[in-house]
Parts: structure tokens; sequence; C-alpha cells
């Protein structure tokens, strides 16, 4: 993103539930930015109502709208009412392993060599295919800590302080000055709004690691045994015999990469929820309601820098395999896969001759 | 066992599902036993109507009765209208971390230094509590291979072939020969009745590890993702990455406690189940019964096993750690557990000061 074409930023946000919404509204009153919302299913409800917020940073709102919402991503090379976006703002879901990716979903609306693509989302490289498919453009790292949910179309409760981690990834194809210059409008425009905090660092990884080792442990574990991480404390042999290897395994990987993990940090991440919420982690919460969850990038690709970097992660194997079985059936639901009633031939574990014992 | 007191065998058979229900028939119709079954949700069912069984190897058979029912297990020293066993056969689940234990749920039933005990159960180590509450009397492996369901009280769906491996657990307090005439007696009274497969061996060791094999790996998976042993076939990552890894590490783990299993059993176990049955296996079905599930000599057992052994069997960690969980959520449904709603002094991952990182 070279430079700013208005006196406000053009923002695209892409993703608009809880953590979009409260991004486009912290954008917004911030007043440097002019933001368009794709909406999916509450675009009928905004478009009639607005937004109806409940927030612990800013108060009740009633009706809220950004400067213009759109009922999917627009394409600026061809639709003249969309003029170039000087950031587009990611807070959906990465489901890697499921098409469309965060990539195509947004390819429309980026212009190449201009464009700043924030991505608020969790896990590890997911930088990587947007660097691919956009290497010119800058990416941006959101580490989000707001606690934000759509109760019901355009209805949001906002009810964990927002806290954003700000910072530039590694585009080896453009200058460091340039993508980290992207990041600072980035975190200075959202900061701009009262009430947030918005960090700037100028080494994401660090955070990204950080975050993964609570994600790849809690929020793996609560989506397989559907269980919220007061009662796996509660428990106690959940974080002695998952939560704890698991988080130990993040932490050798992160420092075969480079980044230092703290021994404390480990111990500071098994309570650092609050007791009494009784807390079921993201994945978990999609598991239960449906949706495909992101194990890809919160687990599947700490195991690849693993097994890259011959750091040995066998509990977060077992962990992986599982949370893809629990994928596979998603799948199935959705009908992604199809069950043939019989063995097929060629079935690489289809029916074999039975051999008595 | 050290003699029988009668023409034929006094045969207390205790846990009367399908399991037990099919082993009482076999006993009374091969002429050598006479089976008092105790009976607990169905006992009224039975007591009216006898029990409705529908056999591929028996046929039809309606109001079935064994010699007697009874709705708990006799004490033999207090109550004058029961004899003292010569055998009592347990086809219960074994759920070791639960009370009671096998030992004693039998322990009124069982005379010292002559009632021979048939485990027909799964698992590693069965036998350990049993020798260590009652060290003179024999102990008997029984690994059954039957398909038998009941299906509502007292009616009973057997649909795959009854075949039963019937040998003695060594008991060190016992002469050798001691607990292989009873485990000898018990195969051939078992064997009398037409249309049942009963082999007798000499080393129990070899098939309970080969059936851990199964056990320990579909098993656990089926129950950890609900998932039927066709679709993780079907999918074949299930495979790879769970089924087959947890097969090795117990693979290795028989062969260091002397079992050597060799290396095509693992292929030909991944394909055992026919395929169009779409077979979810016993812990699957207990989870989604909502009972305890008998993990801890499927899973624990081995895993203590390795660990003793020095085996390395991370895999078979995870799995168990994960069970672990599943069976506390089980035990706080059941009332068990009881869960704090805010944090309490003391407790070892309760709430920390939170520290801004």
């Amino acid at each position: 993103m070279s430079s700013i074409t208005s006196a406000k930023a053009n923002v695209l946000v892409v993703g608009s539930g809880g953590v979009g919404t409260m991004a486009a509204f912290a954008l917004e009153k911030g007043g440097k930015a002019s933001v368009t919302a794709v909406l999916r299913s509450n675009f009928a409800a905004v478009q009639q109502s607005g937004f109806d917020i409940k927030s612990l940073d800013h108060g009740d709102i009633q009706a809220w709208r950004p400067s213009a919402i759109r009922n999917s991503v627009p394409n600026t090379a061809t639709d003249a009412t969309a003029q170039p976006y000087d950031f587009i703002v990611v807070t959906t879901k990465n489901i890697a392993d499921i098409a469309p990716s965060v990539a195509e979903i947004i390819a429309p609306a980026v212009s190449p060599g201009h464009t700043a693509i924030a991505l608020v989302q969790n896990g590890l490289n997911i930088e990587r295919p947007l660097i691919a498919a956009f290497p010119s453009n800058p990416i941006i790292s959101g580490v989000s800590f707001i606690g934000a949910t759509e109760e019901k179309p355009g209805t949001i409760r906002h009810d964990d302080h927002d806290v954003l981690l700000v910072g530039a990834f590694a585009n080896p194809n453009i200058a460091p000055q340039a993508s980290a210059a992207a990041a600072k409008i980035f975190s200075d425009m959202y900061g701009s709004c009262p009430g947030i905090d918005v960090i700037y660092e100028p080494d994401v990884r660090f955070t990204r690691w950080r975050k993964l080792l609570y994600n790849a442990s809690f929020n793996s574990v609560a989506t397989i045994l559907r269980m919220d991480t007061s009662r796996m404390r509660i428990s106690e042999h959940v974080i002695d015999d998952l939560i704890r290897p698991v988080m130990l395994e993040i932490r050798a990987t992160a420092a075969a990469a480079g980044v230092e993990l703290p021994m404390e940090l480990v111990d500071r991440m098994i309570t650092v929820d609050t007791f009494e919420a009784f807390f079921k982690p993201s994945m978990c919460q999609d598991i239960e309601k449906g949706n495909y969850i992101e194990f890809e990038n919160i687990v599947g690709e700490p195991l690849r820098e693993a097994e890259r970097l011959g750091v040995h992660t066998p509990a977060l194997k077992v962990i992986y395999g599982l949370l893809k079985g629990l994928q596979w059936q998603r799948m199935e639901a959705k009908g992604l896969v199809k069950i043939p009633l019989v063995s097929e031939p060629g079935m690489k574990y289809g029916s074999k001759p039975r051999v008595v014992t």
C-alpha cells in the first residue's frame, strides 16, 4: 500500500460476525477509515435495521451502519461503484482445507501492489497463500483478543475488551519497510478508536506462536472432548496428560523455528481463561454448531513445521489426526464426502478375504 | 477348582446381556452345567417370560430359562439355597476405575480354593485384581468373538458366530496344572454345545495382546470420534494417522513383554470388520448409550506395561488421556464429579492473578 488515496482510507472488511463487526465499528469510529462491510447471512437484517451492538468498550449502539455494506466481495476491476481498497481486513475463519480459500474470496477486491491485506485470524503460516496469490501486496498480521459474538443476524455482544496486536508478515517480494509502514498505518487507524488497545509489534512471529500455545492445546482438546477449559482444569488430568504436553511440543517447535517462548508462559497460559466463564474455545463452538474447524492452521501448520525442523511432536500428531477425522465427518455431513455402501474394488482398506487366525 | 461336586458343574453367570445370556445358553445346552444367571435390569422380564433368543448358531428360541435366575450375586456362606459354585463366568464390562470392582461384585459367591473364575472380558491384566482378592482360585481367560446384543430386556439377537478362546491365566499361588485343568474343564463344558467353536489355548497372553491390537486402536478411536470402522477405512487417513500407529505401539509393547505379534496381523486387523456392517466397536456403543467405558484395561494397562518396559508409546498416551477425559465427563453426568462454580483456594489450576503479557 504505497499511498492512501483519500483523506480516509478505503477499507473492506470481509467476515462480519462479532470480530469483523467490531473491527468495522472501531475503524469507522477512529475517523481514519471509510468501511465497506461484506455481509452474508446477516445482509438483509443489517440492510433493514443496521447493527445492534452491546459493547463493553463502546456502550449500547442501536442501528449502527458502516459507510457501505455489500452482500459479496466487490470486483474493483469491473465494478465502477467500488474504488480500490487501501486495506482489506479479513476476519473470517480460515479453513485452509475447504474451498474457497481466503485468497480466492478476496481476490476480486485486491489491487496488486496497493491493497494491504490484514489477516485477523488464528494460526501459523496463514500469510503464505496470500503472498503466493498477491506477491506485491503487504500482508498484515492481526492477533485479536476481543470477545465478540453475533447472537442473531445483526446483533452483536462484545463482552471482552478489544486488544489487537498488529505487525507486518514478512513478504520477501517487497521491502520490509513498506510492509512495516502498512502495518503501522493500520495500527494507527484501528487504534484511533477510543477504548481500544492496539499494540504495534515489529516481530509478529512471537505473538502467533504464543497464541498457538493456547490454540493448539486448549482449542484442539476442547474440540475433541467438547469440554470447556474450566472443566479441564478441575479434572487436572486433562491438563497434565494433554494440554501441557501439547504446549511443550509447541514450545519446542517454536524454539527450533527461532522463537523462544519462556517456560513460565506455559503455566500462565494454563490458567489464562477466567475460571468462572467455563469457556469453550472457538473450534469447540464451531464443531458444536456444525461448522468446519480451522484445525489446519492451528495444528496442521505447527505439526508440519515440527516435521520440517526435525522436532518430535507425537501428541500434536495424534491431535491432528483426530481433528482431521472430525473435519472429515463434517465434510460427509455437508455432502463433500460420499460413503459407499459396499466395499469397492481399488479401495485401500476395502474388504479383504477373511483369514482365520 | 479341585473337583466338581455333582454330575453337572454348578455355574454362576454374572453379566447377562447378550454375551452372558448366550454363554448361559451354551453351557446349559452342552449338558455339563447347571447355570444360575444373575440378572439386573432384565430380571423381572426374564422371571415372567424367559429369554427370547434369535441366534444364528442355535435358531429361534422362545421363553428360554437357565436352571435358576437371581437378581443379585448370592452369598454362598449365608444363603442355604446357594450351593458352592464350581465356576463363576463373568461377562460384565470391566470398568476398572469405577466401583464396585469385578472382585467386589463376585466375592460373596466365591468359595476360596474351589471356584474357578472365568473372565470373558476385554483387556490386559484383568486377572491381577482377581488373583489378589482370591489367591487360591484358578482364573480363566475367555476371549470371545461372539456378536450378541440384548435388544430389550430379555430379548437377545445373536448375529455373529460364537467363538471362544479359553485358557488359564497364570496364578503364581497355585500349580499351573491346576489352573490348566480348570480351564480345560471349562473349555470342554462350553464346547459341548453344538455349533460353537471353543479353542483351548495353553498361552492366553498371545490372544489377549492380539485382541488389544484391535481394541486399543479401533475401539478407542471409534469412541473418541463416534465413528464406525468402515468410515475410518474410507477416510484412509484415520487408519494411516491413528489406527496403524497405535497398533504398532501395541505390537512393540507386546514384543517387549515377550509376545510376538506378526506384522501381517496389523494389516489383517485393519480390514477385519465386515465392511458393509459399518460397525461401531463396544466402547463407542457404550459412550453413545451414556455408559462408562472400559478404557483402563483396554488402553491404560498396555500403556502402563509400555512405561514399565520402557517402550515409547506416545499415541497410546494421548488416546488414553482423551478417553480418561471422556470417562470424567461421564462421571460428572452420573454425579461422581462435582463442578465448583467458582475457583476455590487450593485448586491446582484455579484462578491465578492475571499477568498482562
